[in-house]
């Protein structure tokens, strides 16, 4: 264990890299919501394979089965079961890993783990396949935090050093390389293209923003923003680094720089910068909440790496051939909006318990 | 909710700044593990206020006072309850900001999440206080992960920009001022020192080391090491970052660079470095586990700072005296390794559930 | 929420009646077990209906499809995800029943819960169907204490008032009726077809024994083995009583009574008798666990009833025809022994965390 | 683990018998409730030991100690700890029973489990007296619940076979003896007192009422209201059996007999009978909720027992001198209120989820 996230909005997700399908069961969904079926579909394009020479060939439709939650395109308050077929594995591309572990895979943690019975073929759970139904979990978060006022989107902020300095004020999802900066974009891609050409991979940054929050969702030390968040990013796979609003710009400064003073716009208090990214004691203050993930480079790369065989138990060397992203950090944008989202209305169905009711 | 971490080695913390007593409730602990009431009192000192220029002037003994789960000194199998006494609170240095919340503060998100009724006094359950029991938990935790031969320790890397570059091997918890590099120690000083003679604050950056893991902890997905850690960690007041091994770093690498080869040492796997900070795919590789967490300034300066008045909604300006540290992270170094304890030691129980055992 | 049960062994079951299909995602099997297909098909059998003469004549294969956590039949440490497909579902025989809530059933409820969206055919999320997911979960957990020497055999012990008063020391799973005294059986038989043939049911009691557990299984306060069975035998539709041991006897009792003296087995620790049905302070006792649960006559019967139209705001009545058993608790036999499984195995888990282990 | 309740009122009990305090702490209260000190003290007196001739002469004062979570007698939104000290503990009567396990106790279970760390004075975790910080959560659910209008009052039903057969409509807790049939009630004291003075006890029911319910509270399958009552009932010491409405009844009705017709009170839905006790398919359905728990008879007696000398590995026999209540089925009244309050304040939380709200 474990595979599940949160407390009201719950999911479990299941699913190896080759099995039938992956999938998952949602808890938590309120009943008399209408699932969009096409921004649905939408949405988990922006993460399906095969779609672009940036990455990776498998192919995967990835149209989502509703087994169970649904009646007539709504929620009846069931949990949602949802599949999406694995059509496109190729198990036997894996088979010579099975004792040589690919170097920043999870290829030998997890046969420690399962003491030689996890299912190793295309890293098995431990697939970048398994953030497909996180996608699922979080698209229907997105939806319903819509109809709340609130929304969620992400950018490929940096690719190997090379950064978009712009500020992300609006979604950049429509574009076909999600960047604000299009010239840093261009570098970005070229980057990519680099490490895919020397049969290498590179890492990136991806910034992620929530517009539209009340104040005041969150809670005290363990179930604030921050940690909520962070419970569900670092849920994706490559995801080494976390940081709200300036983060680690922060232990750079003085606390007559950091400190956001509040300001009144009108009626509303706010804030005249935002370097606490919307958060304050893990609660939201009613800016926007910003946070930025940063993901180690693809470990699949075809130049030879030395590893170890643990049957034989002696020093090898191996090259991953297989079909690979370049740079995993460009296709995780969509995720770390799932994740955010996910974490985010779960924080919001918490706050509801708060507000009293009138019973009828 | 929540102020409750943990599945296997679960607890609460309670309390407020200036409430009667702060603690924490346990469950979880074997029976029969001996508390180390000297060692605890030890690493309790170590984030105790009031015992240097660096700190709070704030006096508080932070003895603590087991009222269940002992006895003789060891654990009976039922919840620990420990009380650590306020004695030294000052509530009326509070009352100016009864409604205009300090900026960087949780005071006004408070205000709003608990509609008025939050006890201010000193941040209330939002205050660097509630560290205490932190440590209490994590501080029993260090003791239990020692005797299966683990050890957790930490050091402040880096204040305002100064960076101790040296690393770090084994534990500087001796040292007054904790650190590898004592020559990076002393900037580090200056820099606490000019900025609370300025009656302002800075950030810092506190680095963690676990050595001793065995292969095969951490879950997979949302219950992964760093998930675990992040939880833990950001329920530490002032995080707003956290990195595992190269992290942030690693986003600007390629896959050859970052990817750590596996080799044999002996007849054991190990890694020729350590970028992935000893967790691939969620789960410790017997590689030492280490992270960083970035803590902002001390949001209480004692310069001028805009605000609003929340009841005559009109913008103003306040200065916070009252007793504060110039630099949280530097009393933060041994609360991070509490939380880091806690969240390995919680771990270490869900791993045992998968060893079959022979009941007799 | 929630359709979620355990701590250690966590399942969460979905479906509807008439959904695609219904099925159940378990976390926390174990790595490496073997899941022996056909004792598991033999087990689901015995709750699939259109068996007999005593049950719905809906006809259900309710043949497993293990859509991911298995590799060539073991169980490869990933969430296990099991659909049961829904073939003869007909929707058209509950249409009348969308405004006019059937009494003893959830059609009320769930309407005022979900505002009018719940999936009202066939009682939805609500029916009895959902215990084929459930016995999927506890048929697995039965073959994982089977491995460490634990078995749990349920019996039905009356219907309608006829009591088997044998007591249950084998299990009676291989009879065609599963009860201890056959006489008892021929009569409780009868009774059942009585209500059939009347266009009514009758309700019943199930006893279930747990033999093999080693004492000291199960948590103080609430997470005793009474709780924790309770809380998976109520998930059972129909179920509305429960007690352990002598249960409600005991209640009548002098302490002189009820009180087991221990004695010597041998080396082995024992009682003479088993008044308390091997739990005591909520854990075992090393003597067979013993619960009986009671069951309500199924609500589905064709004599008329009245009810309200909940559109028009008027009394009527119905008459219920579909398919329906006469009798649920027989059954539920299997059921029953299905939900105490994943308590006990939940359990066993649990203890194996306050086993100090060796790392190696 | 656990001694934790709750997935939204959720609370944590500590203490032994004869520790320096036994209390609670409490999760998920809203902030801005004033605590009714006196209405919480006088429902604690109620089940305080010490008061009368039918129950134990241990006298504690058992007051409660806010230690965290109030400001001026209002929840602040912070944890509420509290403690009842223990003051009139007397270990040295329980020194014999170290090796001796009482009959019917939790000694010879807590020693297997515990390997002879568990605090075996008094009981240790598993002693009655662990019902009263249960008795200060569900007592704060009591007055949460009654300002939604909810009401929980429960009475005494039979003592050692002698029933009170009126129905329970109105609170009896005024009442010296908590009854409806006052002629019942003397005969049942009569019991009480017989079993006392033969050096013996005598088991009980407590049957329990929920009124002002809305429809729509609990939730399906694993969280239906008789699986969350269950899990707190079956948290209070010597409850052996559990049953809602007319449950065992229920297993030899007729369904035509069992189902509750719907019928229409004004514009408001009802039922003409409640054999369910309130709650159809896990739901409340707006009737008032009914169940009645069964307690065995306190198993401290007087009279000599047969039990085992666990380091001498031989039989013996033992007599329980100290001092206990001859039924802990009276003093178990109020308890038995605290439960049932917290499982449905828990649920009330939990339903406010479901419903759309305006932020502002």
């Amino acid at each position: 264990m474990s595979s599940s996230y949160g407390q009201n909005y719950r999911f479990t997700i299941f699913g190896q890299s080759h099995s039938a399908a992956v999938g998952v069961v949602i808890e938590g969904v309120l009943a008399g919501e209408r699932i969009d079926a096409e921004a649905l579909q939408r949405f988990l394009d922006r993460r399906a394979p095969g779609r672009s020479e940036l990455a990776t060939a498998r192919k995967e439709a990835d149209v989502p089965e509703f087994v169970s939650g649904l009646k007539d395109g709504v929620t009846c308050g069931a949990p949602l079961a949802v599949l999406l077929r694995n059509t496109d594995a190729r198990s036997a591309d894996y088979a010579p890993f099975a004792h040589t572990p690919r170097p920043g895979h999870a290829d030998y943690t997890a046969s420690v783990k399962y003491r030689g019975h996890q299912d190793a073929a295309g890293g098995g759970h431990f697939s970048g396949r398994l953030t497909a139904p996180l996608c699922v979990a979080g698209g229907i978060a997105l939806q319903l935090l819509q109809r709340e006022g609130i929304r969620v989107f992400a950018r490929l902020q940096a690719v190997g050093g090379v950064w978009d300095t712009c500020e992300l004020t609006e979604p950049v999802s429509e574009k076909n390389f999600p960047v604000v900066d299009e010239e840093a974009g261009r570098w970005m891609r070229e980057r990519i293209l680099m490490a895919r050409s020397a049969g290498d991979s590179v890492g990136g940054v991806v910034e992620c923003r929530v517009d539209g929050l009340p104040a005041g969702l969150g809670d005290p030390i363990f179930d604030g923003m921050e940690n909520r968040i962070a419970a569900a990013v670092f849920g994706i796979p490559a995801v080494k680094g976390l940081e709200f609003g300036e983060g680690f710009r922060l232990a750079e400064m003085s606390g007559s720089e950091a400190n956001d003073p509040f300001i009144l716009e009108g009626e509303r208090v706010s804030t005249r910068s935002n370097n606490c990214g919307g958060i304050l004691g893990g609660i939201t203050d009613g800016m926007p909440l910003v946070f930025r993930a940063a993901f180690k480079p693809t470990p699949s790369i075809s130049v030879p790496q030395d590893t170890v065989d643990l049957e034989k138990r002696c020093e090898t060397a191996i090259t991953v051939s297989g079909r690979h992203d370049p740079c995993v950090a460009l296709r995780a944008v969509p995720v770390v909006e799932a994740a955010a989202a996910a974490a985010v209305y779960d924080a919001l169905l918490e706050e509801r318990k708060n507000r009293r009711m009138e019973w009828n």
